[in-house]
């Protein structure tokens, strides 16, 4: 690895950005760059204890803080940038959920409005156990301790949106942003279209683990030393946001209503399995109908998002993106903590 | 097992169901009978190769068919019947799929109507080896041959439903019906809630595999020799079919646009938490949030079906449902053929 | 009109339908055939003063009686009944309207499933004055006294659905049923698709008004007094129910999400002007794009109604329906009361 | 008249604006300006005859020209710009009207993704008769001419959206933008909350003509000579955007699936009549709920647009903001050209 650049961010409070787009790059750094960061949680770091309502102790729109962007030398509409999550370790030894109110799948919303009063505001604190790999928190009723397994994502990895807009970091869509699936972990390749030149990349919303769903709307958010290597896909577009890991490959989609979230996950598939490995559009869609997983990430964003997975090992032989996942999980082994 | 009465029930044609609700019962059944039963393909086994188009073979609308309905003695509303799958074994050594014209989840429809022309209509004959526990299938162009795990499974499982109504085959709903999810394999524990007197439960619609989410409409659909333990839970209400595995508890919802389908699901599993667990509403919904695993049934029928799990390992001590799902397990041992 | 017959039914309490489908007829009639008609409102009546709770008065599934079914003779699969309403007259000097627990736009419901307690159950009682052609109701708070134009209408038209199905009465489909939209109104004829011999034509839920979306899911709500001429249109299809007063030509559609309902009406105005007014059907789309007129009716019921309308005086020569509107309106003149 | 500043702005290309927010404003102007106005057409121009396809001759993003932003002095976050339609006459004799690649109603799109390969691609050109105040086209089949009434409108209002973002002008939100609702005509006031110091309003998207829905996705596009009056309501705020005719309160609402839309007009209206007209929340929800016109704006846009509107007469008395629109029709007798 000596050969890889390593930039250092860790922002200072008023250095975040709170948008994809519109934001000026933090960095330049060549592909291949390995970016070792630290992302602040999604309530920019205001809830400390049971007691800080996000209604009262955090700053609209002052929510969901990104480390970056990073402006990607050479990146240019119609190329892809490629993140490998190299490591995703909460930073500290608490992480935060909460009920928010007006926003939620099991609450009407400022969009799917109704008449009802929001559900009460309530916050639980998480405990990390970062030596064992567990969350746990106690509940408000009944004091019973619940433990789950500790599994580090980011919520929202993203790169500036195409027709010259700027969307809030609490978005996703085309762009990457919000998307809140639990798949993006270490390990993982992330891949995003070209919208602007030199990319724009930016991430945050660390989670120590989510459903998936993010039904409350809110994760086990925690802030997050995270290190990832940048590379770029001259040449290669990407409609929507991909992932690969190295058991599935994985498209995403998020729209509104759910389906379309769906819609547009399962046609990207479709697409991806008649460029990479050989299928006939029809025989794609038949063997997706077939072997395709759909777990959905979040319902509960400005737009949904959904995932459409396929195992590896059920493919015929195919080489996604030139191969270049597997050449980041090498580049990762002596660049993990 | 030798106190359990064996129903064996393999329709002639002209015997199956082609709706929940207004058939008469094939059969009354006390409470604890296994039924030993055959159930014909989606098709009416009228696909049998790649010559054979829906729109031509088939006569709507008689598809779908099931086997039953049985009337479960003492059933009453209010109750609830579990269905215990010892077993679900295709009966043939081939299956089918096709693109049915305006129907599948990427095309318009009837109902998500546009000026576009259907897809086209093809058919795939699928191979299932029942040794290798395995189904394959050839590509429409290129030749390519694709095999993936056997895991056979019900579509459709179901009660007639409430409000005097009678509803299609091809109808999910609170009743059960053709939800389409992966969940219903062998060993799982299905509950529904009973609307009429005797329940009148049928099921069918095998799939000797399936995706999550069912995107073209169609699985890999084939006739199954099918074990069941039917019980009866007095006095426990069922509002949306639940299921049981030996690792998770699984609520179901059937509604459009998909987020209710979520969020019927989700909110079951809140309901679930509180009942059986003893969690308080919200530290259910925060727990669910965190914990759960929402795969999608299916993005295609006349109600789509999202499912919402939870782990077992990761709830607190509770028995659901009497803890009948454990009793079944152990009674199932010496019906497997 | 010496030579129509003239059908009276007042039916007594326990000889209402409670669905379409299911139900067998009151009788049999032929087509040209006037009936003269009570309906009871949609509480089955039971709705008679501020105090009368829907939860507590209302017995499930015993809401939205119809009266009917009528079997109209030499009625087939493929062919149309038209329904032309002479006249539509609330029967009793008041009419109700109430907020429903869980049931409406503006609050979650059994489908767009929330944690949130449902609206309070309130119920303002609307007096009728059929001389002055006025309906008013009192503020509960504040004491206001509201009056608007009466606009007497009915909720629900329908015939036996296809599939072998049975709906209850509170569900719009492509059978018509609950499709609650204030173009049901005195003057204009409804065209319906048969899915079964004889039709099984019902009608209810008079509204003495009601505004487009009915969005708190109850209308001002009313017996009736309506006369009908029933027709047949022999190999006439109609795949959605369609209107025509003598202003416009209208489609429907009923289905969720309400865009899907949206595209429905809009496609099925799009096939009706290149059936009968000589459009290409791109040339037809360009049209209704231009000239269409989109009110909703309702977004509360189990599928939602949009509705699609040209202007007569807008369209280019064409007999829609055979010109069967126009001769029903002059059979209707010596009809009224 | 005398003492209202005049301001005029016939924009030259490339000045523009392709953004709500991100733009530089084009002047400062105090309340109680006249602005007089041109605007291109929605395709900037370029579809000049029926060989001019958009996917050839458009340039995207630079679709949906607005002229603007105009920074209005004194509006500061909480305030209210009312924006009065003195006049809307079409610039010249002629507009274009399309289908569009996988845009529209009538057929799959971008995120309602399908398999299907797009509609065809026609023009339609439309011949403005504006002494006659009609439009009229050609059908491309069969040679018809079709008349209809010219009702001019703008498609597009609206002012920089909240969040820090910039959104296309494509987009319809609770900023206002692309809303394409048929009631935003001469004679009418539009009030829209500011997020932004200056407000940055701007609009464009002329239509001579336009449906309830824009089922083609596509109106009878044409440039326009627009006059408007822009006034500010301090310490008014406006969530949604509200117009406001001689004869009408209309309440806006964007969003998807389309029942959101409607929920949130519906929602604003009931909030309106409490503030406005004294009404309780119930109240105004069973009010509403008899009086309310619901007319779609569009459904194919990135958000889709529903209205809710109370027609004056039937209202109680009350001064919705502070009597602006009475007192700038007065203002506008003697600016009409």
């Amino acid at each position: 690895m000596a050969d890889r650049r390593v930039v250092t961010v860790r922002p200072e409070q008023g250095s975040y950005a709170w948008t994809f787009g519109g934001a000026a790059p933090v960095a330049r750094i060549a592909p291949g760059t390995v970016l070792d960061l630290f992302t602040e949680d999604c309530f920019a770091g205001r809830v400390r204890s049971a007691g800080d309502l996000v209604s009262q102790v955090c700053e609209f729109p002052f929510l969901n803080p990104q480390t970056g962007p990073f402006y990607v030398e050479g990146a240019e509409v119609g190329d892809t940038v490629a993140v490998h999550f190299v490591s995703v370790e909460p930073a500290r030894d608490w992480a935060a959920s909460t009920t928010v109110p007006l926003f939620g799948a099991l609450t009407s919303t400022h969009t799917t409005a109704t008449l009802q009063p929001p559900l009460p505001e309530v916050v639980w604190m998480w405990e990390l156990d970062r030596q064992r790999r567990t969350c746990a928190f106690e509940t408000r009723e009944g004091g019973m301790r619940i433990e789950l397994p500790m599994d580090p994502m980011h919520g929202t990895v993203g790169v500036a949106p195409a027709n010259l807009e700027v969307r809030s970091a609490l978005v996703p869509d085309a762009h990457g942003g919000n998307m809140d699936t639990p798949e993006m972990r270490a390990g993982t390749t992330c891949y995003l279209g070209v919208n602007v030149e030199g990319a724009l990349l930016s991430l945050g919303d660390g989670h120590a683990r989510q459903g998936e769903g993010e039904t409350c709307g809110v994760a086990v958010e925690c802030a997050m030393n995270t290190v990832v290597i940048v590379e770029l896909l001259k040449g290669v577009a990407t409609p929507w946001p991909r992932l690969e890991s190295d058991t599935h490959i994985i498209s995403t989609g998020s729209a509104r209503p759910l389906e379309d979230a769906f819609r547009i996950a399962q046609l990207d598939m479709v697409r991806w399995l008649q460029r990479d490995y050989g299928f006939a559009e029809l025989d794609a869609y038949q063997f997706l109908s077939q072997a395709g997983e759909s777990p959905l990430a979040n319902v509960c964003d400005t737009n949904y998002t959904a995932v459409a997975k396929i195992r590896k090992g059920w493919l015929p032989p195919g080489t996604p993106h030139r191969g270049l996942h597997d050449e980041l999980r090498s580049a990762a082994v002596g660049l993990r903590p």
